[in-house]
């Protein structure tokens, strides 16, 4: 006769499993799928979510539970039950008819946002986005059972954060990025690149960081899709990226951000696969390390000296004149409509307006048809400069069509946590940028490994962060790293 | 309340839906699956099979199976219901632990064979295949309840085949195919084509040639595989093909045996997407598309003499000087040891062997320990020549590694069943070879479509081919065919 502990983490085994299968036919979908196969493809999908839900709702989970002797369970199989008890008593409080209104909408919608942004056409969107929002807050009340209907929202893609803490996060960032912005804009923009960029020499080089950033290609690939994503855990995690003949950096630095996620997945303890510790623990914690890859070191004075050379290298000559000038040109500033294009300074501020007005609507105080103006008044306010068409502004994101409410402010809190870390690995590796400016990226991606990525769901998200780096998570670091980096680069 | 045909259906189309999805894994595994991802996607694929087995052996099926009142059914109502409730019968007859047992086994298998086959060791593969043949025994005779277990393993590939019926076809093939073997390969043999064929090119040529032959790119796509195979049912069917340097012939007939396979399935009527008749009927009428449109279509004068122009376009001169030479050198028969290279005389023959040594050994009339020496015996009898080495000779295909007894013959009986359709063709289109000589391969697809393919599982296999050709399926129309096409090309 099997233990409790031991048949929850027999069907929980079975579970992840599936739940790795449809991340390869989300892959499959974004990547390879001929278009012709779309309406099979969502029938095929939702079949296997139907699976899924019913194996994470199993009645069986809720007796288990019960009868698990958690005394007698080491720190990894408690840290399992806590993941998986949390994972059931989310799922049983939302109910069935819920689920299935909420899958089918969200399916669907995400269709009819795409058509609304090729139209410039909110008015479309809006009848859409209000179901969405009226399902999600029902939704997150059952989560809440009477608390915060947004933090309950936000506990599915970042475990235990409270949108009051990331409140106080966002007041700590705005001040003093919106001072770096404005100063660093009113100094002359340092030179782009020209000319145009072989895009297989691109996906050449794409490779080739991805190695250097530590990813293991005999168990991931790279492909290109029409937005770059990271997918699955362990031994099969594939990266995809893009290329634009005129902006090499799209294709570069997407492919450092994703190699960041894959990493991590790659990176987690073996013996963590097929059990709830096999993934990266938040979205929070996991854009920290795309992000330190991508920014604090992929866009180092030391790492871009090497990506100069490689890049003279794959291209030739491409008006840059050397490492300090390619340094200003990967870094420079401009004002922009795209959260996804934005650089180190900006980018949160597009996060902290999503986080303000999401909140808003899932509390009722901003109805979906005031939105546009709401978003436009707003990014006016914070950029300075008039929103122009709808899929520069409230459509640009698929994220609210998909019922993604409470995702956007893991972004910035991956960006804190990569502060955070950098600030560590830095008083860690005092040598770190001798090894930056040879592209030896190992030592920092080591120490990240050992001190973040391999513990996957071990230890709640905020304390792996501060296991990492020895002491609380602040703004501080972050703030104090790009105001240092961009006051150079503008000489403020 | 839905009533019970509905509810039996609603359960089938998920069913259907998830079984898609295995096959995307599948194809995923065989295309692009990183090599490290190998142990990991076992797991995988066995949860998916796991959950399959559950849903085609639930209780719910037996009782929505009782109560379904099937007077009151349509032909196609019926149709499914017979084929659920076979599937069901057959499921509940193997016990659940055997049925695992065989799973693991032969997953394991796989791998073994390959090694073994590496190795030219035999040995180290007896006593893999002796464990897989007493297991697929005993299964046989769970299913046979008292009647032939041969009979009852071949019902997997071939519903309601009969070995007896497999035999006399074999004996009616038999000695007219040796007869013709031994007279042409008497005759001085045909100039082959010589040179090396850009791979790429070959690749252009392989997508056309899918095209002409009705192949819908927007449902399909063409990859490289170590193996050839086509995987998928109606709006997503992917094939595969291989590139040999010094063989074109390899890559394009390859290319146009797997795009009858997929365009079976592609053609199948939409409404029967996700039933049971959603896929071809059996593997025997699945060989008789992939095999016309490979050999009746595909390597007849007409179509070789436009397939010349073709291929003088893309490789230039390839020694071989006009199409009647071309149509030689496609069709000429040479002594080899594989069945998969095997010409149109000769196909069959490496067939029966394999059909005969499988009976016997499910018998246990054949230990597995004498299998090579029988092997070689009856190949040295049929052939003339001695089995070099085994992977050459017993250890050549895959099959029986993963627990396939009573596949090989429906091989046979697709090109059985491809005379008989071609016959049909000729008849129902005299000005056929006008069409083919220009690459025009819509008159005989479309009839192909509209008298076989739509149908996928509506008729019982033998009678999909009846009805198509208005007659009794009979070897001899394959046998007219081989014997007139190869005694005109060999003189005889």
């Amino acid at each position: 006769m099997m233990n409790a502990y031991d048949a929850l983490m027999a069907h929980q085994r079975q579970t992840e499993a599936l739940a790795q299968v449809a991340g390869r036919l989300a892959w499959d979908q974004e990547t390879v799928m001929p278009r012709g196969a779309a309406e099979q493809r969502a029938e095929e999908s939702a079949a296997l979510q139907a699976v899924l839900h019913a194996r994470r709702s199993d009645p069986r989970l809720g007796e288990w539970l019960a009868a698990v002797d958690e005394g007698a369970l080491d720190a990894e199989a408690r840290a399992n039950l806590r993941l998986i008890r949390r994972s059931f008593e989310r799922v049983s409080r939302v109910p069935e008819a819920l689920a299935t209104a909420l899958a089918r909408l969200t399916s669907r919608a995400q269709g009819q946002w795409a058509e609304a942004r090729g139209n410039e056409d909110v008015a479309a969107f809006v009848p859409v986005l209000e179901e969405i929002v009226a399902l999600k807050r029902e939704k997150g009340a059952a989560l809440a059972d009477g608390g915060d209907v947004y933090d309950a929202l936000l506990d599915d893609y970042e475990p235990e954060a409270k949108a009051a803490e990331l409140q106080a996060m966002f007041d700590a960032l705005r001040p003093r990025l919106v001072a770096l912005r404005e100063a660093a804009l009113a100094e002359a923009p340092p030179a782009g690149v020209t000319g145009t960029f072989d895009e297989q020499a691109q996906m050449k080089l794409a490779r080739k960081l991805a190695r250097v950033f530590g990813y293991d290609m005999t168990r991931g690939r790279i492909d290109k899709a029409v937005h770059p994503f990271s997918s699955g855990s362990f031994n099969d995690v594939r990266i995809t990226t893009r290329t634009s003949p005129t902006d090499p950096f799209n294709c570069l630095y997407s492919t450092i951000h994703e190699t960041g996620h894959a990493c991590y997945e790659q990176n987690i303890d073996q013996a963590h696969g097929f059990t709830p510790l096999g993934q990266g623990v938040s979205m929070g914690v996991h854009e920290s390390q795309s992000r330190i890859y991508e920014n604090q070191l992929g866009r180092s004075r030391a790492f871009t000296g090497w990506l100069y050379s490689e890049m003279r290298d794959a291209f030739g000559d491409f008006g840059i004149a050397d490492e300090d000038a390619f340094y200003r040109a990967v870094n420079r500033l401009h004002n922009g409509f795209i959260r996804t294009e934005a650089d180190e300074v900006q980018y949160n501020l597009h996060v902290m307006l999503r986080f303000d007005l999401e909140r808003q609507m899932i509390a009722g105080e901003l109805a979906v048809s005031d939105l546009e103006e709401a978003w436009n008044a707003r990014f006016e306010a914070d950029f300075g400069f008039a929103v122009d068409r709808p899929s520069n502004g409230c459509l640009q994101d698929v994220h609210w069509s998909v019922g993604l409410f409470g995702y956007f402010p893991t972004y910035s809190l991956g960006n804190v946590y990569a502060g955070c870390l950098h600030a560590a690995l830095r008083a860690a590796l005092p040598d770190l940028d001798l090894h930056l400016a040879r592209g030896d990226l190992a030592p920092a991606t080591d120490w990240l490994r050992d001190n973040v990525q391999r513990h996957g769901g071990l230890y709640r998200p905020r304390e792996v962060i501060e296991k990492a780096t020895g002491g609380e998570v602040s703004e501080a670091p972050l703030l104090d790293y790009v105001e240092a980096k961009f006051g150079a680069i503008y000489g403020l």
